[in-house]
């Protein structure tokens, strides 16, 4: 599929009566975050118990799950991964027992020393179960950060542990006595806490905790753990911050409703189309987006440039994983299959198409194609982000890099390509305007640049190489 | 659940090498008409092969299902029902074997003769196998249809047949030699056809007829019967055309992208909008849709009155059967569950919010305390229909009257129930200056005047009468 | 499969409050009668409900669809057939609505008029829904009985229905007021009823009376109608008995642990082993059984022949419709799976292995081949019937005259196919001579001679003929 | 369920291309040593693969499966275990990863130090994922064992990693490079060889041998390890043989057709019913085995004594997980719809009942209920092994003491309690007896004496004493 996967939503729930419902209600709110498993572990303040399984949230919890798992403590995860990786036994959280007792974690982002860290641990002794890949059986992160916890040194020094965890990682750990929320000192990946009646919830984006009721209370901040248990909530600093949030969130991931970043992303999104309508310009009769990702957008576009917002597309909800591609004469693909252009809006009209990226280029061609054929005089297609050319270390599975056009084609061909009468990008430097605070934000997957300390970025390196090997050109710059 | 019923959605292709799966895709399309049973019977010119099965198309056919039906002949159904009448055997096309061989019936609509009709078979030594409703047990209109074709006297004759049907009917018929599509003579129902490269379709909504690629041709007419078969398309009129054609169609059931009764579903609505701007205007900053009902109309509505349109809720796509309703502290309801609002947009605005109904109130007063609590200043509701307040007898599956909310409260009383500032309702003149032949309409279940004959209202008052002795007051005039 | 296919089990209970649950306990004794489909359909005086599907009881039936049948009288089916004739609607009991009401339908059996019956129905306009075979889509015989009820002539003379029905059957019909239980003049399937505190079962076999603790009381007669009802039961004779039992039941179909026609199966079949001790010795070490069919006629056999019984072979009851077939290197048949043979007990002796039925050979043919592996001298099999040479038109499913072995090779030929040292069938005189009444039963499977009136033999014939074509020299006498 | 509950099967080929078509193959005649999960890991020789799931073989493994596991090295493993302790990840065979690479590992048995390897492991950083208790949480042995063989000192010593483990095991582990079989020096779990054209088969019981026709060579000698890899077959000794053969397999678990401890099962079985019948002789008309468990000691009771063997119970296959206990009226076990007598064959009849086991004593009430309701006249109940009252701690699941009828109640009182004439077991000598080495037997269950180290009883007694305190008064000996 020509999409791009994110790896997971983290939600948890202390000190309410019921926590397990509440996380499976939140779970719902996160389910775009992560399709392929979802899991929930809980605990009554003296053992753990757990449900997981592969699909949908609605699919792998029955009301019986959701009785057996009732308690006042809970924490839940989606997941995302390419084919290949998606095996049981990766679904999380991952609940295990050491020294200590019971612990259950759950885990967003991906680390940059998996590799090292898994060396060390196994000269040690240790036994991994979790496979993240089917070549190099890489455990998950989270089995390695479990595996750390369980190391004599780091058993009563968390903080100690985190800071030898290098890469992208927002964290949920419960145990029986405590909630435990981290997030990274750069702060990919989002983290936010709520204030319920009786508790609090964590959560990766907002629009988890209205779900539940909750109040948005504050991110959980880089290099922050937060300690959540009978006393209350206790906030501890294990390294100083340096903010490298992770862009994508705003253009692609999160949902409009959520506040990421202290920033509400319909409300970003609706910014980046009026600056895109500021950078690429064109005169046209209708603004349209491609739904559901680039409706921000195309407002914006439609606002900022005063030509008129129309409805072009309607999506088809039904299509899912269940469809069976049609093998025969003209083949319509399932991604078009998804949507169909209103001919009478668009007939003999010069269309401005606004979408939120363009990955492979192939559905976005066929999509367009849609409109091309119902009518459409002139399209032009903007999009609320630069080309994306780079790969990403801090937990995006972009595809490998022959497969992203904008790392292997100049515009021209891709405008060519997708047989359009023009294409625009959003500048770096206009995207980043639209935040509040530019300078702390990661853009690696435009620029190239990765927010990284030296001895990771020769880890990074190598991927990097690795992919060099196989398309050219990029450079890394520390 | 608090939503309006349609009965069904029909597809058939002749002529074409794939026509099994093009009626696949095609129910993909008119999935929103019908979601509890689906079905497909096809024929390769000697005999009839089919499948069905309660729930979805994607989970309903598998690839061998595909595999096996794969003919040049097909024709297919989804349905919808209530509760109760949620069975295996009612699912659609009805498939069965008579004097003149097998026959596939799929039928959309209701008839109003059903009883009778089946008295008089029975009388005959009909044995009927579907059943309707758990009460009285009444046979489906579609297994009626069925015996009246295996009577001797309308073994030749279906137009006397389809005469002697009252009601609405949209009917397909799949013999091993041809596919017929037939329509009521007021055309309550839609159906159109639509040109293949080697053959015909015939469908529900021409969404579905995209799909496929098929060239929109015209609407069947009401009254006529159209033969597809070898020698291609031959029509014949059974009865004069005195359109009633359902407006619910227009402002609720189709979706945007279709033409029903010739006219574009979304720009039609975008009318709405704007009629409703014109009739029920006030001060606010901004319109938002309850999506995705309100869509359509919001954009005419905010163009129409200069308000910026707005997005003020996000959809949750992923609510679906298999949610699991918490049954603890707040109840939040599936229904509520499925939106949420986005604060930052909505804060101390004066906000109108645009819909398509309003059935029983309690779905929407959840809805709009979502804007409230995101601390919207003012909502004021606009919606894009009259009030409902009668039945329908002609397959639209309302609720019973003391659930229309408009049927047994006053404007006033309505607006306090929801607890806004103000409610609008479309005018049926308005509704119906925004079609090009107002006059072409059913309004019956705003008016409460049914388009039937005499014999037939009688059948009609009995149901009213149940329905007055429930809740009082409405009339009927022939 | 290499397995003679029955065709169906029947139970009903009638005036005991927990009717239906005894229902699906009896199925469950009834359940080697038929695998393909089951199906209850129970009532509480005023409507009939119900639920089937295809599978085993144990599949079909979930908890809450016995708590929604729950009710004082019930009725039910298990339904075997070949593959091609198995599709959901065509499982039983049938149940549909005509003048009179609703009414279910169970049957077990085979009509030999079905055709003329059929065509004269749908002369008079009646609409077939199940379908036998894919081939000439023939009607279930239960739909045309359910037809017949309906028609005016018949509905208020069920005995002179019956009188128009030609072949095997054996009934269970449910109105909201009573259980009918009726079986044909010659009685060729089973039918036999029994007595609760409260109320009558009646079963196929009295197995399934055992099961509920119901005291068994005695056949259906021959020509017998009993009605059940609220003033308990009444019979009635539709027309005079002259039996022709078929003694399949006996020797292969039916529990060893049932009473059929009055006689303990599994004595009878120790009388058939003994009785093949008689014609055909042979000197050996041991006599064991094919197990199960050949269990009761080897203990019959050893006690005659005073050759020790032995345990030869193991049966592995897991094998199941999942097994998935090895498709490479030794291909062991799925059936070859089903036993193994003990080593240390057959080896280097002569053994006499006794079973119930030749059918096509290759089963038979494996097994015997185990023994040889595992180091047997000798073997001699014995088998507990005549060679089985005709076809069955009373409800028998068996293979077409070439799949049955001894129906195209003499005995010679046979056992050299079986690689075996000797090879003996039971003669049909010493068959006979085990029962107590032997001119009551039917042996038209192995003497060709067939118990029906001419006119219905004619029809007979044509089969007859279809099947002489094919492999030549049977006779038909009437 | 009143049944003893086994551990586990196992069975592992290496160097036949079709080795995982094997394995499946192996495990359908290995499902009665475990209905709970599945399991197989193959390896191609550089990265292994596995699938298991929770069910029967049949249920877990689809063609897919099977397809995409297709290699010509895999192991294979069935598992039973007690409601509580059944969840996915306990499925075996476990699969890991660690600083020699990938692992698989499946065992039957249960180690008696455990806990003290577990606290070790712990102490150094290890996590555990399985958990085969509801209260304690301990981990598998299968996953203690992974860990060890991931420690520093144990990596290149395997011999070492045995000998320190306490207990029962019979273990098959695969790498990319071989397949590895060992036993513990007890020999408590049956383990043996078979020779393939092309490779070896190794499995828990010789009847799976049979079943993808390798030739049996021999049992894995107690203390042994085998490697089976390119260079065909290396056998080493860990630890001095000291048999003590759980005898329970001989009575009980084994199937008849398998070879345990070098004899055939069945014929052992019939020598512990002719001894019975020389112990506890009783004047009968017949003797009837409880089907399948009691038929080989019945026919060696019938054949020393001289009392005719008959068949008085006939057994429902059908009868499983799937079948809905009815809660109404009469309760009728489940355990008792397995059964049904024939009345024919015992009324007014004295009959010799003859089991291999009574457990809590439920079970066998009712089915000789069964017997007295059929009309036999004297019901003398003999068992085919001692009473059982103590506890297995090498891998047999026994009920707690309370639910061993005969740790709680004297010989008179149970047969009281089974409401029959007399009762008699045979005696641990008589029992060792009919074994070809009695002191190589292992009669803890009978005896109370455990054939285990000092420092293990103390674990062990710890486990007894716990048993002690509940239900008082077994003495163990060391």
């Amino acid at each position: 599929m020509d999409e791009i996967k994110h790896e997971c939503g983290l939600f948890g729930v202390y000190g309410s009566l019921d926590a397990t419902e509440k996380v499976y209600q939140g779970l719902y709110s996160l389910q775009h975050r992560g399709e392929e498993s979802a899991g929930i572990a809980s605990t009554d303040g003296s053992s753990i118990v757990w449900h997981k399984g592969m699909g949908l949230v609605g699919n792998v919890f029955k009301p019986r799950d959701l009785r057996r798992l009732r308690n006042s403590a809970a924490i839940g995860h989606v997941r995302y991964s390419t084919i290949g990786r998606s095996e049981w036994q990766n679904a999380q959280p991952l609940v295990a027992e050491y020294s200590r007792g019971q612990v259950a974690v759950a885990h967003n982002g991906q680390l940059v020393n998996t590799s090292s860290l898994r060396r060390d641990l196994e000269r040690g002794g240790a036994v991994f179960q979790t496979q993240t890949t089917r070549h190099n059986h890489t455990p998950s992160d989270s089995e390695v950060i479990l595996h750390l916890m369980a190391k004599p040194e780091y058993r009563e020094n968390l903080s100690g542990l985190l800071r030898d965890l290098k890469g992208a990682f927002s964290l949920l750990i419960l145990t029986p006595e405590e909630m435990i929320a981290a997030r990274d000192p750069n702060g990919f990946r989002p983290l936010c806490i709520g204030k319920l009646k009786d508790g609090y919830a964590v959560a990766s984006e907002s629009c988890a905790l209205d779900q539940i009721r909750a109040e948005y209370l504050r991110e959980v901040s880089p290099g922050e753990i937060v300690y959540i248990g009978k006393n209350g909530l206790r906030s501890e600093t294990f390294a100083p911050a340096k903010p490298s949030y992770c862009i994508f969130e705003l253009i692609y991931f999160s949902r409009p409703d959520s506040m990421i970043y202290g920033e509400n992303v319909h409300l970003i999104r609706k910014r980046l189309g009026a600056k895109l309508a500021e950078e690429c310009p064109v005169e046209a009769d209708m603004v349209i987006p491609v739904p559901e990702g680039g409706n921000s957008a195309a407002m914006g576009y439609s606002q900022a440039s005063g030509i008129p917002l129309e409805r072009g597309f309607v999506r088809n909800h039904y299509i899912g994983r269940t469809f069976i591609q049609p093998d025969v004469e003209q083949r319509q693909q399932k991604a078009e299959m998804k949507l169909n252009a209103i001919s009478d809006v668009v007939t003999g009209k010069r269309v401005v198409v606004v979408d939120d990226s363009i990955v492979r280029g192939t559905t976005s061609k066929s999509r367009f194609g849609l409109l091309k054929r119902a009518g459409a005089k002139e399209i032009h297609v903007r999009i609320s982000c630069p080309p994306h050319r780079y790969p990403c270390y801090y937990g995006i599975d972009f595809q490998i890099k022959e497969e992203l056009i904008a790392a292997v084609r100049p515009l021209e061909e891709i405008t060519e390509f997708l047989e359009v009468d023009s294409l625009g990008y959003l500048s770096i430097e206009g995207l980043l305007s639209c935040t509040s605070s530019p300078k702390d934000y990661c853009v690696a997957c435009f620029a190239g640049k990765y927010p990284v300390q030296a001895e990771i970025v020769k880890k990074a390196r190598e991927g990097a190489e690795e992919w060099e090997e196989k398309a050219g050109e990029h450079t890394i710059v520390v």
